[in-house]
């Protein structure tokens, strides 16, 4: 996988745990929910239907009571290998009114750990910049810290 | 598949030919070029990648020289059965700067021949309703008679 440093931003990290915990904390969606938004904001909601076409839809609330509904659609799904999903379209492979990103999420076996590598692939620079101004690089951050931490629990 | 009437657009027609040399005539691309546009359109260009996130691209030329290029990527490819693509997302699933629709074409066995329904899927009645102005139900049926025609000749 290579990226198009104008359009995409990624985060890369070695994690010292096997795939499997890591691939079931993305894909089922009472997991996703403990860890998919970085605190105080929380995923409330999770719909995960994990084929080509199937629905990818969330909820986050914020501390305050805002609330961002997301709905997409999975586009690849390569149990724990590799998971694609966008917003540029709905279940059932439905253009969306508006597109804002596919996330690539690739799990790749590094000995008794995984290299992790998660990309936000826009249509636009603009996009990109707004993404990584809107905090990218934090939130995913402390997100994947979630995540992890989640994971070594199971 | 079941369809939305206020956003989809819909083809169906039963063909007295099996589906293998219709297949064809939808994935390669020399075939395809010969019966993709209603004539006096023609498709002088055609890129086909048949995998999920492979490249879809045709250019489309008309009888004064217009230049319709449209480049979008597959969703779904299985084969002699159902063909997914969408110009909503570019080759490996970036979403694209405006989306149009996304094709469903499906190939059913029916006896001797096949059951042939082909889709348009839209964001909005109003994409829908533009399409169908544009002369979706005459120039789809003019492209499908073609494609028979050429299907039968192989």
């Amino acid at each position: 996988m290579t990226h198009d440093t104008k359009l995409d931003l990624v985060l890369e990290r070695k994690i010292d745990l096997p795939v499997a915990p890591l691939w079931a904390c993305w894909t089922r969606p009472e997991l996703l929910k403990q860890w998919f938004c970085p605190l105080p904001w929380r995923v409330t909601e999770a719909e995960m239907d994990l084929r080509p076409g199937g629905i990818f839809s969330t909820l986050m609330r914020g501390p305050d009571g805002e609330e961002h509904p997301n709905v997409g659609c999975f586009l690849e799904v390569v149990t724990e290998r590799r998971l694609v999903f966008t917003d540029a379209m709905l279940p059932g492979f439905r253009p969306a009114r508006e597109a804002f990103m596919t996330g690539i999420v690739v799990f790749e076996p590094n000995g008794s750990g995984t290299h992790y590598r998660a990309a936000a692939l826009h249509a636009t620079a603009e996009a990109r910049e707004k993404h990584e101004a809107m905090g990218f690089h934090e939130g995913w951050g402390k997100a994947t810290d979630q995540l992890v931490a989640l994971a070594r629990s199971l």
